[in-house]
């Protein structure tokens, strides 16, 4: 499977991220063999509530990197929430009008795996979209929940999308949007209230104080007409030329392998846990104890430590 | 402090949330401590859209469940991120006028810790309050993330809340709902299209399956006014009548308490991690390599765990 996924061959990349969905031991050893085939894709994050029009803009940023020459994948993390709305199906279908181009590669998370966060299994489905050769990756968030905004922030670029009508909110979002926004998108701003979204926020941008110094772009579009989707490509390649010459960006990239790291060691302990035949059999049976009042967590969860101190592991 | 959390003294309370909230490890010999004292309180997950008015809904159960006697605690997810919505500030302030009542709690937490997830973060706080002499302790959470959903499920009765308009999106949000939702709020239930809501669940509803047999209530309310918050109630109560003779709720019991011990297990192995000076030492050398792409992460996942493995830890 590997020298097909190294190709480009769609198939094999499919089951490949099935297989690391799945947390499959065996796609350990795959990663691992290629990752020294990484380091070529640049990925970019596009987060915004739902009805921002994300999925429409992340169609369009598609078409027009195609159009420049990029092979682009799409990793499109639907949170399994019932509340992620309506477009989502709907978009989903359209993003199929890519479908046929060998271009572009289409995946959908739909819920992260039992064992990890969302983060981890998307920081690995984009290792092996980078060593099949994409030349960008973007990955679209519902921008929500935090598991989600850990997963933007792990991206070497993060658009924001904005909508008229937010005005009012915008002072309460302040923290959390500084933080990870490099490029804010006003989108439908042919709608009334788009001015005034651009003013608050141009506001609140003037307080800005990044640690690498940049100045969040701010671009207008409208996603379904196209209009303003160049000048969006821009700001990102603007903010990837900043990035270069930045002394900050290393700092930002070993933050983001330490979370990486970290977030590798809590599901593989999970896993090695449940791979032996003692480990599931004691957490069945501390969790019926602590369920009865018999035990209390906090030691149970020692005594799986244990266990899984004592031996090898897988 | 613990005599005094278990007397119910607000700032103990508060003092010891921190400290859970923070991940100290003296939290953890308080906790085991305090768990012998649990086993009292009943949770209800809230869970919703933002805009659906479930911090409203909150301040109207919490006023009625007070009136009726029981002492409320309630614990507010609002996840970190720029998208939650302008309505948190505004409600959390609202809610002020229960924080002169000695039996109304009311802790917002804006974020998960460093090393484990929203929901074993909130399972521990949930001891806390048990353990203080709460009757119920709402989790109310903005149900779009994975890790939001999370919570919800480890309520012992979730009240999932829709709204007038969603009627075309329900459809698309099926497998979710059916999961988590005990009962269904129909809420702002005198804006049109409430009937039409209310039509497409039921249909829904027609095909649900669930392992313990329970059919989901629906109820409409309308928060702002009070109205249908009684009947809310009754349905909770309903629910948890029903919970208490039927042979699923110990089986759900048990899996909720195994998903809580694998967290318990992956944040307490990260923290170990991180408590030695080697821990920290190695995490950064390694996150460093792999960053300058000289090592891969599964590899480097290795050496941390087999570091993990060598020692007592803490």
């Amino acid at each position: 499977m590997l020298p097909d996924v190294l190709k480009g061959d769609f198939r094999a990349i499919a089951r490949l991220i099935t297989a690391v969905e799945n947390e499959s031991a065996q796609a350990d050893a795959w990663l691992r063999e290629l990752f020294p085939h990484t380091g070529h894709a640049f990925t970019l994050g596009v987060t915004g509530a739902p009805g921002s029009g994300k999925s429409t803009l992340v169609d369009r940023l598609t078409a027009e990197y195609r159009r420049r020459g990029d092979k682009v994948a799409v990793i499109a993390v639907d949170p399994s929430s019932p509340f992620s709305g309506g477009a989502i199906l709907g978009d989903r279908i359209r993003m199929q009008s890519h479908s046929l181009d060998p271009g572009t590669f289409i995946r959908s998370m739909a819920t992260r795996g039992n064992l990890g966060g969302l983060a981890r299994t998307t920081a690995d489905v984009v290792t092996v979209l980078d060593a099949a050769g994409f030349d960008l990756v973007i990955i679209e968030t519902v921008g929500v929940g935090q598991d989600e905004v850990d997963v933007a922030r792990t991206a070497e670029a993060t658009l924001v999308l904005l909508v008229p009508g937010m005005g009012d909110d915008i002072q309460a979002m302040k923290a959390g949007i500084m933080e990870i926004a490099d490029v804010f998108v006003i989108n439908k701003s042919d709608h009334p209230g788009a001015d005034r979204v651009e003013v608050e926020l141009s506001a609140l941008l003037t307080l800005s104080n990044r640690a690498d110094g940049w100045k969040p772009a701010v671009v207008r579009t409208v996603a379904t007409t196209g209009e303003g989707v160049a000048a969006c490509i821009d700001a990102v390649e603007a903010f990837r030329k900043f990035q270069e010459s930045s002394p900050a960006r290393q700092a930002r990239r070993i933050q983001v392998q330490k979370e990486r790291l970290l977030e590798l060691v809590r599901s593989r302990v999970a896993r090695q846990l449940l791979g032996r035949p003692q480990g599931a059999e004691l957490l069945e049976r501390l969790a019926e104890r602590v369920a009865a009042r018999e035990l209390d967590p906090y030691t149970a969860a020692d005594e799986l430590l244990a266990l899984g101190r004592d031996g090898p592991g897988e």
